[in-house]
């Protein structure tokens, strides 16, 4: 049976390419996507979702969801990574976008999964706070989801590994929040981290094969990239992480990672503000804050050319035939 | 010229051993031992102290010093890993125990080093709220100091590794506030931490050769070693670390150990409390807690047989003679 999926994202530019790259799966299942704030604020990346709805005609329904995190101020988006648009600032036509799902991101999820009890992956890649809403309006939900996976989170498995501070990811600093309720809740939750989707990286090789045979939805990735590569090109890498699209492969075929279990929790105060902190059950360590979390699962390993050739291969097999006929 | 030493500690087990170590060896010049709470309260430990410099003769004065965290309220001793009495509950004969110097030890730290300045080295194994209260009554002694040298912290570089949390080392969680202080002022610091002293361990074949070559000392260290060795076998250790012994040897032969430079911050709030974090300044990140926070070291490799080694020659070449006619 084709997983049922909840896209949860803030396009973005990395965000953008997994959607594409869902929309070219033709063995999954999109029942929707719901938005919130992140790489741009909620405006933004609501259009931009919009905007990829129409332009690659995906049929899954947009909810509209969170504009800010749960305990924190607002802070200005990243546009130094995705552009002052969150699409690396390639031009966006707003005329006759299609209208969005009635109902908030959260409920839309609430719904959603009483819909298909024990069939919907919420596959999260931004910050966490349209779950954690979903959560604590309907606690029920936890027992009905099949399984949240999400690209968050840094376990720092060699060495203090995060991209906003020393030891905290974006998404997650972005709301701590929001992913201390998601990881404390009794629904199964994968957490793909900077420790495995730092090793996935698309080179300007693979961006130049897409835009020549990946058709529009590949040449809209290269165009895109542009400005995310220049991001990267600053710290000295060629070519740029697939973040999100490492955790949509997670869904699609995750005999390609390698996992461990334990329970998690996120510092939501002080310099640690963000870091992800599993605790290791084989070790020995005094009654704490990790007793009563349930054991979640994070990736520690990835098939880094695994997860390539399926990101290429969605766009340029006849599986996705659709889209390079555009 | 032989290193000037302070010795802040709190005996404590580890403690003992490295102060008989330090005792033992010929080439530092032991200025002064300062007592510290944390493996047992202040009048526990520096009873303790009292005790070896009686038994073992060690002609340096002891200064009692703090009794309390800077930030925190008072916790139990862990009266698990040191015993009740601190040395593993091995009798101590509290007749005639000589007199502590008059001044409190972080007065004592302050002295020391305007008397020799340039010359100090302050090796700090326990808590660093001395170091943090000789700091704030007068931060001129930053820069008079020859270097600091502690056991403490977990820098996880192999992944989460702290040993009272996930993430925290108990010397540094036992006063947060204290160590963020000494890793931020302007002298040298460098952090023995967990990474390389759990690297280091004494078999029980160790301290059979101490018990029947290593005199007084040897045999005094078997006797406390058997409470710390039954502590180590709850997680499966057969043996115990020498971790305060392994900051020792750095002092004495740093060729045994490989350091890494960069801006050291300790969390003081939230689940990640003690934790200690050092930002990798080759890593692009955003502006944050870390950038007015001075380089300071840390050990991230060690030679284990060379420390073991370096620690039983001390106790059975000609050097320690005086120790094995006791």
């Amino acid at each position: 049976m084709s997983p049922k999926i909840i896209f949860d994202t803030d396009p973005g530019i990395d965000d953008a390419t997994a959607l594409l790259f869902l929309n070219a799966c033709r063995n999954i299942e999109l029942l929707g996507i719901t938005t919130v704030f992140g790489n741009g604020n909620i405006d933004t990346v609501t259009r931009n979702a919009r905007y990829l709805k129409r332009r690659f005609s995906i049929a899954a329904p947009i909810a509209r969801g969170a504009d800010r995190a749960l305990g924190l101020s607002a802070s200005p988006p990243p546009i130094h990574v995705h552009g002052i648009n969150g699409l690396g600032d390639v031009p966006i036509d707003e005329n006759d976008l299609p209208p969005l799902d009635p109902r908030p991101a959260h409920r839309f999820i609430i719904d959603q999964v009483h819909a298909f009890p024990h069939e919907v992956t919420l596959l999260a890649v931004g910050r966490l706070t349209n779950l954690a809403l979903a959560l604590s309006e309907d606690p029920t939900i936890a027992k009905r989801v099949k399984e949240v996976v999400i690209m968050g989170g840094a376990f720092g498995l060699a060495g203090p590994n995060g991209n906003v501070t020393p030891v905290a990811e974006a998404n997650i600093i972005g709301d701590p929040h929001a992913a201390d309720l998601v990881f404390a809740a009794s629904w199964p939750v994968t957490a793909v981290g900077l420790d495995v989707t730092r090793q996935v990286i698309m080179r300007p090789a693979d961006i130049e094969i897409l835009a020549r045979d990946g058709g529009d939805a590949g040449r809209f990735i290269a165009e895109i990239s542009r400005h995310y590569m220049t991001y990267h090109r600053r710290f000295g890498l060629d070519g740029f992480y697939v973040h999100d699209s490492t955790a949509m492969a997670f869904v699609l075929d995750r005999s390609l990672f390698e996992t461990r279990k334990g329970p998690i929790r996120v510092a939501t105060d002080g310099i640690a503000i963000g870091q992800t902190i599993m605790k290791d059950r084989s070790t020995f360590h005094p009654p704490g804050d990790w007793d009563d979390a349930p054991d979640q699962s994070i990736a520690t390993s990835v098939d880094r050319d695994g997860v390539r050739r399926l990101l290429m291969e969605a766009y340029l097999t006849p599986d996705a035939a659709h889209l390079r006929t555009a």
